[in-house]
């Protein structure tokens, strides 16, 4: 099944260029440059601190609390990074403590032929029965190097696209000196939008073996109507080892197992990689989301429902045949909610107008601040108003994009198809945004693998996007002319299905690799109409480009100029590098009355027998023939009021005595509205609990050598 | 503890004059007097039917299900009507199912001297084990008859004040004839605002002896925080026996108990009696509700709750002494934040505009009905207008009404002191509203009970309730002046409760056995503060009184005109009169995911659990003990979709075999919201399920033999 939560993952490691890691090796900060009085803490921005700007006088004030370096070195070095999740060191032997869902597809590797492992779960007998993970590998955090001084001297251009060359060039420079230098993996790391450049240096580990992994049912209990809520009962959790040189690696370094896990209220870290937030976006652009962006996508998600729905009243087989992509739109339209829910709460946006304003004022009392940075909000404000104003016809006429077919296949793939024989016959940097490079190479892949087409689906999906269009746009619009053709939307998509052969992959493999000449000379109907929208697409999306850079460009730009002003007194947003938050494992309101900071497996075979044993809600053989093994009262997943993102899954959570008590494995519900203002009312960190894991090996596995090596009575 | 269920039942049998039943015997109603075409359901205003209307084409319709007259007639005749609650008989030799907190005060009565059975629980050993409950009665409603012809007819004048009387002396003529002739206990319903007046005939029994009623820990588990809310793990049920002479009572109508309760979407019907919804208020009313009414009332709770944060600030062990009060102030808070969020939900608010637009239509097709009711919407809406113009002022003139003093007990009490002296010398008919009759002898008992006055919380609520008059009264606003007399709030509050004696009870006594002399001649300040304040108090809420007046009549025409055009297709406001609503077993989206139909004793263990053991989360030592006895997988609550409110506590809800299923006790917190606008996608009854009630009978009482007359085999 697909599922956001994995999406949203990768959707963060795509989008973030810091994806495969990069970078180098000293410690002590360079000057920030600040120019105004820096000021105090503001909630709204999250707790996502960097290990070189540890918020130690915040910490102290709040919770009393003051690490000492070794503490916070101890904390960097245990916690490492998966290519798309967090992890930590927790026993002197090597284990890594990470979630089932990170672990899946090695699990998928390593599968004997007759079993799946990922079904019926793993636990090794012993040492030698641990299984190497193929590609996988892990960093860990060495050290950190502030060298924005370097890279700043190396841009002396004023021109934007020269300035951009200088600075990946110098980037280039130093990430490559410092793998020459440490034969470690280096990366430059730009924080504030540019505020800071950073340079972590990571040693890999690249032999990871797999110890445990529960069965995925278990795992991913609730499937996606339980994805981002609480309470939950998700035994997300795994163990790889990492060797060298073929024996189990002994870290220095490592999270001592927390038997009892958290009490109530008690104070715990979040040492992990988040990897996207959009808290200093300005108030413009969270409105353009607000109002324009997310409502479209939104429309685009009920229109495929819809289809898919009609489709299962007319045929009820279709229900358990749509039944995943239904559980996935509907998965990606909670996460879209949940996004947008955060920007309509009012008391949230007013601080961030209040903010805003503030910020504002303290630029406008200092004339040189005010002459470099004064023009920015005025700047990415205008261009949002600009991009407001054509984002439908842009919208309807890009439908090579999934996000914009309305969950019809066929429109995706014939746009696809004149795209990108269009698109890679031009240079790189010439290429529409989403053809460029790896996104085109992707495009390729999916256009030559069999798709299932189902023409009922289809035809309803494209009449219900016509509609949609014909609602939306003026009824001149050249979109509405060239796909109408004269016809009512539900003529057109009758048409267009019944007599294209975009389904069929032969035709499609003789396009993709006919290229320009076989797609210009294609009289296949669907082809032809995207041959048309592609010129008139080409236009707008332009122009939308050329506005995206400039908010890009005063984004930079905001960046630069609210580190200048406030320092590390607010966290940058995300970047899947090293961050961490602090929080409380605390109850909160919710539902009309108080959601308990934990549960426990009482509830998990609550749960089951309240949704009479059915998937999602079906659990492992193993779970129901030996749940008189368990410990019912032992608690299984546990909320907190840390700071996390996608990036975020399989981070350790830690007490202050430096014990793993958890690993994080989504927020609740409220969370998902975190992306762009944080609070921590009712959003919450979940985690599986470490005495669920306990249990769990003991009793469901027999594998206390597996527990008595975490609790170091090996 | 102050429980807001609990309350809103007393509000119910307060608030309805039909609360001591009364009424007669014949079944075919009167033709209604339909003037324009009867149009179908409509899904806002609910299912709360009358059983001799019936809603057999609707049923048919929309679940395949008719009913024929035995059905209804059983359905009818199990059904019963204890004084503040629902119940029905589910024995044959009598056994009676209600709520746990229907029978609270006989449990009470009935204990022993060393011990507490509210806090033990009780099963009868053997029938002679049974306790008869002091003063408890129930009502079986005999037979329905249209009197509305007559009690027309009888009204001959013009005037409204004439009018009521002539409307009051037939009323008690039928229901005087109707007991002489039959030597049942009648009561005239007035249905539709005197639309319908019917004439309820029912048989009275006097001798109910308690047979089975559980801990009040597992009946009320979860407390205030829980009340409202779904899922939810209470055993809110327990089991009466009706007596006859000394012998059980063998009913010939009864429902047999079902052993596995519902299934997922199964049929159900609720039987009982739901004391009072303002469904048929117009739109200005409710617009008048969430706009000024309960935005006032939420802040008069906010202050309250604002007070003893602050006294529990800087006296921890004000917490413990607070809680109740607390908690019982939230719980009004909750209730009244639901009443206004169906009210804020726009899709509603539209279909309520939509149909009050298309009402308005029929009345204006048809010249006689424009001319007898066109007029309606525009007066209330033009007095809503006029009061929404003085409610500041007149709510802060009237603290003598507990509601408008913020959370003051001096306040209240001195208000109470100067009015119930000066209004008690006046002939009923010309008091204020809140001092006629049976409100009089309340307000006088609880001044002459020892009252605990904390000075501290009194201080801080009554500055509070100062700063908020000054914050929303013009500063020369005659009560701002003479409660200020130039001071701060602060100041005034010191000076106020620093200087009275209204907490001191002999003083009470005093002014209250004193009279009117006695009130005068008082120099306490705040009895002085009080009289100035009363004078213009009575000015100001006459004038409300008198336009209230207009409303409630105009409302009474309304409820006659929507009568006349959709019959008897709308089923009038609830009456605390017996009902029959249709709903399912069914899962609802809640928090991100789905929420069960059921819930199981799993659950409830891993509720107290979450929450550490700590109350209201505590469970009694039977049930911490002797868990392992109990089957866990046993559903113990479920939801399903009909339409309730205070007063169907206790109904017994059953399936299309006539078989009870469970026992109603709450609503969840989006039914609330259902009060004036029902909708069925999330709003929910909660039930004890039939299971969880034979499980804690054999399993923890040991009371196999009332089990097994439950299941018919004694």
């Amino acid at each position: 099944m697909t599922n956001a939560r994995l999406l949203s993952l990768v959707a963060c490691c795509f989008s973030i260029a810091a994806c495969s890691p990069s970078t180098v090796t000293t410690t002590s900060p360079a000057p920030a440059q600040i120019k105004l009085e820096p000021v105090g803490y503001r909630p709204q921005f999250g707790t996502m601190w960097t290990f070189d700007a540890p918020p130690l006088e915040y910490w102290k004030k709040t919770y009393g609390f003051s690490p000492d370096q070794a503490w916070l070195d101890n904390a960097r070095l245990a916690s490492i990074r998966l290519p798309n999740c967090s992890a930590a060191f927790v026993s002197a032997k090597g284990l890594i403590l990470t979630n089932h869902h990170c672990v899946r597809d090695c699990e998928d590797a390593v599968s004997p032929k007759d079993t799946n492992l990922v079904e019926t779960g793993y636990a090794a007998l012993s040492m030698r029965d641990e299984k190497k993970c193929p590609g996988l590998y892990v960093d860990q955090l060495e050290s950190i190097e502030n060298v924005t001084q370097r890279v700043n001297a190396a841009v002396t251009a004023t021109a934007p696209e020269v300035a951009a060359t200088q600075r990946t060039r110098i980037i280039s420079q130093i990430k490559k000196e410092c793998e020459d230098q440490t034969k470690l993996t280096c990366q430059v790391v730009s924080l504030y939008q540019g505020g800071i450049y950073s340079l972590y240096r990571y040693r890999r580990f690249n032999d990871l073996r797999i110890v445990f992994a529960p069965e995925e049912l278990i795992a991913d209990f609730g499937g996606d109507p339980d994805n981002f809520t609480y309470p939950r009962w998700n035994l997300d959790a795994a163990l790889l080892r990492a060797y060298e040189n073929d024996k189990p690696y002994a870290p220095k370094h490592y999270f001592r197992w927390s038997k009892s896990g958290p009490e109530e209220n008690e104070l715990l870290f979040v040492i992990g990689n988040p990897g996207s937030t959009g808290r200093l976006l300005t108030l413009a652009q969270m409105e353009f989301l607000r109002d324009v962006g997310y409502p479209a996508q939104l429309g685009g998600y009920a229109r495929a429902l819809e289809a898919y729905h009609a489709v299962e009243r007319t045929d009820p087989t279709a229900v358990r045949r749509y039944q995943n992509n239904v559980f996935s739109i509907e998965n990606s339209r909670k996460a879209v909610i949940g996004y947008r829910t955060g920007l309509m709460d009012s008391a949230s946006m007013s601080q961030k107008r209040a903010f805003e304003n503030e910020f504002r004022a303290r630029l406008a009392s200092d004339p040189k601040m005010q002459a470099e940075y004064g023009g920015i909000y005025d700047a990415v404000a205008s261009a949002q108003r600009e991009l407001g104003t054509f984002d439908a016809q842009r919208r309807y006429r890009s439908f090579g994009l999934p996000q914009n077919s309305g969950g019809s296949r066929l429109l995706t793939m014939s746009g696809q198809l004149v795209r990108i024989a269009k698109e890679s016959a031009l240079p790189d940097a010439q290429r529409l945004t989403a053809f460029r490079e790896a996104g085109a190479a992707t495009i390729r892949t999916a256009l030559l693998r069999e798709q299932p087409v189902d023409t009922t689906y289809e035809r309803i999906a494209i009449a219900a996007q016509l509609s949609a269009a014909k609602a939306e746009l003026q009824a001149d619009d050249p979109f509405l002319v060239a796909a109408l053709d004269g016809q009512t939307p539900e003529q057109a998509a009758a048409t267009l299905v019944s007599s294209t052969r975009v389904g069929d992959l032969a035709f499609r493999r003789s396009l993709v690799e006919g290229g320009e000449a076989a797609v210009a000379s294609s009289v296949d109907p669907m082809i032809v109409l995207a041959r048309k929208i592609d010129v008139m697409n080409r236009d707008i999306q332009s122009r939308a480009d050329r506005l995206n850079a400039i908010i890009t460009a005063n984004n930079e730009k905001l960046g630069r100029a609210l580190y200048a002003v406030y320092g590390t007194a607010l966290p940058p947003d995300a970047t899947f590098t090293l961050r961490i938050s602090d929080g409380l494992a605390s109850t909160y309101p919710m539902n009309g009355t108080i959601a308990p900071y934990k549960v426990t497996f009482y509830g998990l075979y609550d749960r089951w027998e309240s949704f009479n044993k059915q998937y999602p809600f079906s659990l492992p053989r193993r779970w129901t023939d030996h749940r008189d093994r368990i410990d019912l009262s032992t608690p299984f997943n546990f909320v907190s009021t840390n700071d996390i993102i996608g990036g975020n899954s399989g981070s350790p959570i830690v007490n202050r005595s430096s014990e793993v008590v958890g690993v994080v494995f989504d927020g609740n519900i409220e969370n998902v509205a975190n992306r762009f203002l944080f609070q921590s009312k009712t959003a919450r960190t979940v985690s599986v609990h470490s005495s669920a894991i306990l249990e769990t090996l003991i009793k469901m596995y027999n594998a206390n050598w597996i527990a008595d090596e975490l609790l170091g009575k090996q």
